[in-house]
């Protein structure tokens, strides 16, 4: 039995990024025929088209969740949501689409990876879902590699690790080949950053004082870890001329690095995350072992309890532009991995399900943002830097009918009782959020309404991206044509040379 | 023939960096014995005391320069000023002291490349003077060298560069181990703080762009490679708990990130010199090639003209703290080896006699900064920093008689053709300086009056500096005993533990 | 004969502020009526339907200035663009819509100020136009107009002076009740930021000097009386929780107030305008007194010669917001006026005519922005913030058809003897821009083609604008809700009360 | 019986601001007469000189509370520490100079109010004391007043208020003119910065809101009034070229501007109190109304707990200079003025005798600041700030023999129990701080010792200050010299000059 292949939203107030206005929305074959008022004429209903009643409440376009990391091997464990469970989550939660990510191991292929990650998800994702791909290593096939994904693959962004060091860490030099070739092929650069060295070093540090218990976690990679490693990826981005997006910020300093660039001009971009948002790293400190171990993640969350709400402040006024979660669970029983070492502790926390109402409440309920602001951070953005946009990321004539009917006034109670997510904790526990989704609609299906899924495994697409993104990438050109420096005119120097003695060979010692 | 053994300075202004007071200066043995107002009646004249009149001058503790480089060698070349010439030059200029740099090639032993700087400067220095020492590469040698020097050698200051790559460039685990062993053995660890991979791509970069000029320099390497490096390197001396020094701060980001990072109570300081202070990189555009290639220096002056203000502003302010010049002299013949190519013209400008002069033109005569600060950032904060204080820094009961008497109110314009320094060129050309050295007195000696010397090689003596230096060492003592982090007290986690399979081994891998 | 009364837009690049498409766009009525590729098939010509092409051209929402003031009876004479030369110079530089000023005297009816301003410009102006409307003086009576303008006058901005001290200048009481009437009627609160006080005091100073030239104009207003004003007004706003509007931000000290306070959340936007974007203060110590005197502006341009690259980055990353010109025109022989005193100079520049072009150029072509960004900039955010949007701002199926076609590779050189506006002189004299509007259109009509006007007087409207637009008080609603504080709920203290003497009246003065 | 006239204190650690060193000091007459190493042999007792043990202690300059207000007559009620039981509280806690305030009433006398102080001082006070004077109003004889006190009363520093509207606050043309006849007199102008208009609409509104209790108090007047009327004031200064000194510094953001305008070189200092280096803002939330009430003075406490760290980092760093109290204690009967009505509550807290101990114990002990930073900022710069360096604010021969012997590892716990001051209340109570003053000398007398006094009232001294301290004037002076702006020389305009109408009297109307 097919569903209706048309849908009608009716009276709604329709909010895009830019603006707001009540609008009947029309869907045919899982894309937006149209929009305007009174679309159907009271008391019509013509057979095949499914009538939902909108009155009173918002029609967003669906969330995207920018960093996910579902089924992931990691840590000696393996991420407990999956891509069918992790998705129906999303869904849940009104995120109607996930970027994960492919993550070679050093050494390995990029593509085996993407094929790998594209192997597990496709039979199993509900909701669409794209990939971006780790770059761990660098050589020559990395490179080509590289070029592959972005040009056959529909992968536009690619993940460089500067923490988790001689697993995935890569250096300065790695940092600069990988973002040149980024800027080649018109890709993002993406990084995570954290100084790795210190981060080791600090561990060692902690364990030594006989600090063993998730506080260890932040105490070895404090704030200004996090904050350093911004600089540094800014900087070679910098000299790269490449765009630039920091995934999980997680720290004022980090943030205020952010911010500050792009005063400057810096195409650069921040990602913070639910978690980061909506709690705090004094959870660490918690007397409970499994509490504390259940927000452990990297970068840790912050101690100094001022961060969410600094966060939440940045992101309402564009100093950071997406939001994701890291979604990356792991059960109490795993988490235990760690119990008598932090450093063995699986990194990872949830949020696909939560991340939407985590923001409306912290950020729209508390009045540091609009409903159209909301709606650029939890998914508008994301599209126009991953070049999905305006298929995704808009309700517009045309676009994806990825939908969410919101109910901004009715709240709701997170809890690991009832959640979505396969995991048995959540570190938003208790939250009660503004903020509700009613109706989660994917490509034109309603597939989530009243907390009743209509989904299968498969449902969702994996969804190609191109390159050269014009929302990221047309400064880029633009400075590469117009800001690139000239030699000054001079008369050559004809004067006397003298040396100590040869200087055979000196210059590439001395210039660097 | 003996000098007169004790010498009155009558009738000056003496001026400390706390405060200034007219009063006479008693010098006997090289040392100040008393001070105060009219220690020796009008009329008397002892026998075996020299009187010299300072009414209406101003009498100041001699310039300490922090950062010198005679007979250096260095990019296939050496330079010219040697430590005869330099140290007559720095008298010449009011400056008493220097502390230059002895610098091993990687792989070769710190004390020997001490002893060999000793070899060179003993016998020919016409002023005290004192060393650091660089750390160039790592290893067992190296930290148990750094401990020798530090224990039985008089250096409480090892520098790292963080650029010259392949040449004397060390790595972040490298620096965190140099700065960890600064710290056990209570010297100040010192950076060249600039990005050298950075600085090697970009350098590449720009001969490709076929710009082979002077301007290439500061193009491959601007501000931001060096601010960077200044945050990197705070950062890790800060998980270090590690008191740093930045020399040669050259740019306006650099000199905000130490000013931020004492803002938040680093244990930092930024040494501007005097080309940074007095000039600027608009001249790498000069259209005359040697004109351009001898403001050659690295990290480079910068294009932003408001750079010296800005700099001097935050030098007068204690954001930074000492004066240095990185005088490191090549003439234009040696210069010329990098003719047809920014990469192999040695690197390096003029400035110790210059620099009193300087910034006292650009700093005390502009109104930036009174004449008490002055003595502070030439004098009396090197000789704290460096554990100096109060033998070298203060005109006091007991100190070394290291004296300048100064004329406010002259002036005299710089110039290669009247300056006592041995290069050809002089970057300052033209400058006219409030603030003119009348007689410069060491240890004791008139060694410099009215443009005559009176001073033989060999005159200065090297000064051994102990490790620990108050100034610098009480707070990072205080730190480690009241800040150092403790274990959250918990009941041990006593639930189920799984994992996807053996996890032997991932503690290294994950963490890091 | 009328104008046919459909318009087909074919083959460009359609602009908005999210982002570009190639598209057709047809026009009816005065309205866009549809949007999207191929809307004529290729040798169609239906009677009644001009069709122009755009192919390899941009297609832009006309510009909106935010900021005019045309014949403005000021400081003893008129400025001499008046509403019809004036918008017919904004015509040809590609704005379609201008926003003036109605300024009533101390004392003055605001209405009646509105009223007059209306009566000059109806019969004359050629495109679209709005006003602001000034408080120069506080009473019940002002109060009340403000209401009125904004209930049925379409008015919802107003102006206050924080200079001009004795002419419009308010005091902060003053503005605290001006901008609590505002919030309470839905307008937002714009201020003139500078400190009145200081001017005055200033401008004796320099005359005391003898500095009688335009440098002075300079001088006696600095950075700093203009940041420090923009700080209070934020402060005010903040205090009373209402929308600011800074006009004319023409500082890099004000420009970062107001990005600081954007950071903080606050609800405030920045307008540079043209000049400071396109030239600066240098001008003021130009050796010709005309060419000086034509710079005269109040805040003055700042003589920091990065003060316009400064601005412009911070107009890319929304930390500025909308653009205007403060297009207020004198001629030589006005501004001669002041030629012995430079406080006798009329105070105003050009601008309406070359903003668009002079923002391409240093914004797009340099980088530092793209075209959407400019489009924003120049249009939609000014529609958004005056609740024009979208109406105005964006090119969109039932907006106003206010557009432009815009060839971003051809290059104009602006100067007075070409220019269409009334004045003499422009302070973009010879400066080269990329980026030439060729065809303009207001509200459906071709007005402005290959340099050929064919516009009336009055064919332009004026545009009422609502109350409480959604962009700018969303926020300030759901604070008004969220945020106001609650008092602590306490035991009431029951011990002894004693005091010095009686107490009574003693409230009022002490708390304040 | 006479006490002994000479006092020997062996073998402490002295600390001066610039360095520490174990020696003797040798006291004569109430003045340091010799410093050095074993002043006196072993076994040696001359008679006439009491020897005091310091082997194992820090002797320290004694402190300067710059701010103090001892039987301040204010809001119904007087401060209950009068000049005894507060001058020997001071001497309790290791403080022996206070700097009280004259406060005239507006349209008052400066000069009245002056001798009324003296009147209620001289006879009453235990240590040395100094006065500022207020100025609450202006006019010619406040001019002339100033100018005498200055000249013929001791008197350097004014303080204005810009906060108590109707009371003592004064307008910005009122602040210009004090500043210049500050400047004119060589005085250091003082603010009391806070927005007295904004202070006066938030006690509207927190009372209309039904917020009566001492919450109310913070609510009313959050950081930003604070910090826009520190920005203001020193624009002011800045116009007017006068030094300025910030009373008070409470919060966050008023500190940073000051840092900021320090970095930008202007002559501005900041005084932090021990109330805000000590504790903070949430205790007006506590349930206690008398608890809550005992902390509320002006500038409020701050309830960002961050705040007391940030301050005293910025102590540490030199972006804040010296340390008072704004001692000006109530007892709960006192405070319950206001207890319906937080707007009567008398403001002020303790502090003169916890003063020293506070900032040992969060700064120095925590390891943000060492000893000689701590002399610093309780002594060496009030006392160079207000002219009494070197008699004041240093241990060197010929100071005043004002010295505290301070055993740096004791602890004790503040109490209102066992403090000495007279109030019944200690907003510190229970703070267990290191740092314990064991004896205090006031010039050359054992005044208390091991918990008891040996003093009498009236044994301090009115110690008079000259105008133009060095350390604040020097480089104003040079600045007036060096920066004075200069007419640019032109040619006169000749062209034609026309005019709307008369522009007679436009001048002073158009420019301010």
């Amino acid at each position: 039995m097919a569903a209706p292949s048309r849908l009608l939203i009716r009276g709604g107030r329709v909010v895009n990024d830019d603006c707001s206005r009540v609008a009947d929305v029309l869907v045919e074959d899982g894309v937006v025929r149209a929009l305007g008022r009174d679309l159907l004429s009271p008391g019509d209903a013509p057979a095949g088209l499914r009538v939902l009643d909108a009155g009173g409440k918002l029609v967003l376009p669906g969330g995207i969740d920018t960093h996910t990391h579902m089924q992931f091997p990691f840590m000696g464990s393996r991420s407990v949501d999956d891509f069918h469970q992790g998705t129906k989550a999303a869904l849940a939660g009104g995120t109607t689409m996930i970027i994960d990510f492919a993550i070679p191991q050093k050494g390995g292929s990029l593509i085996e990876a993407f094929e790998t990650w594209r192997s597990w998800a496709d039979p199993k994702v509900c909701c669409d879902y794209s990939l971006h791909v780790a770059v761990t290593w660098w050589s020559d096939q990395v490179k080509e590699e590289m070029k592959v994904l972005a040009r056959d693959k529909g992968v536009n962004s690619f993940k460089m690790f500067m923490a988790y060091k001689d697993l995935y860490m890569v250096r300065d030099t790695e940092l600069y080949a990988a973002f040149s070739q980024c800027k080649e092929i018109g890709a993002i650069a993406q990084v995570h950053a954290e100084n790795g060295d210190l981060i080791a070093e600090g561990a060692k540090k902690m364990l030594a004082l006989g600090i063993t218990g998730p506080e260890g976690h932040e105490l070895c990679r404090p704030e200004a870890v996090e904050a350093e490693a911004t600089l540094r990826a800014i900087t070679i981005a910098g000299a790269v001329n490449c765009p630039l997006y920091i995934v999980h910020v997680m720290s004022k300093s980090a943030a205020r690095v952010i911010a500050d660039a792009r005063r400057h001009g810096k195409v650069v971009y921040g990602e913070p995350i639910a978690a980061g948002l909506g709690t705090d790293g004094t959870h660490y400190w918690n007397k409970e072992w499994h509490h504390a171990a259940h927000h452990v993640m990297g970068p840790p969350l912050r101690p100094d309890p001022s961060t969410p709400d600094f966060l939440m402040n940045l992101l309402a006024n564009d100093d950071l532009t997406t939001t994701g979660t890291d979604h990356c669970t792991f059960n109490t029983c795993q988490k235990a991995l760690g119990k008598d070492d932090f450093t063995k502790i699986p990194n990872g926390v949830n949020g696909v399900e939560d991340r939407m109402s985590v923001i409306w409440e912290k950020g729209v309920h508390s009045g540091k943002m609009d409903e159209n602001r909301f709606v650029a951070v939890t998914s508008t953005n994301a599209a126009k830097i991953f070049n999905l946009y305006p298929r995704k990321g808009r309700i517009a004539v045309g676009s994806d009918a990825d939908i969410v009917i919101w109910d901004p006034k009715a709240t709701r109670t997170i809890s690991a009782k009832t959640h979505h997510q396969a995991v048995n904790f959540n570190i938003f526990e208790g939250m009660v959020c503004h903020g509700v989704p009613l109706v989660t609609i994917s490509r034109g299906k309603v597939v989530y309404k009243d907390g009743v899924f209509n989904v299968m495994s498969g449902d969702g697409k994996f969804i190609p991206r191109k390159p050269f993104a014009d929302y990221v990438y047309k400064r880029i050109k633009q400075r590469d044509q117009t800001c690139a420096p000239t030699p000054v005119k001079r008369e050559p120097y004809k004067g006397e040379i003298i040396t100590l003695k040869s200087s055979a060979g000196t210059r590439m010692q001395a210039y660097s």
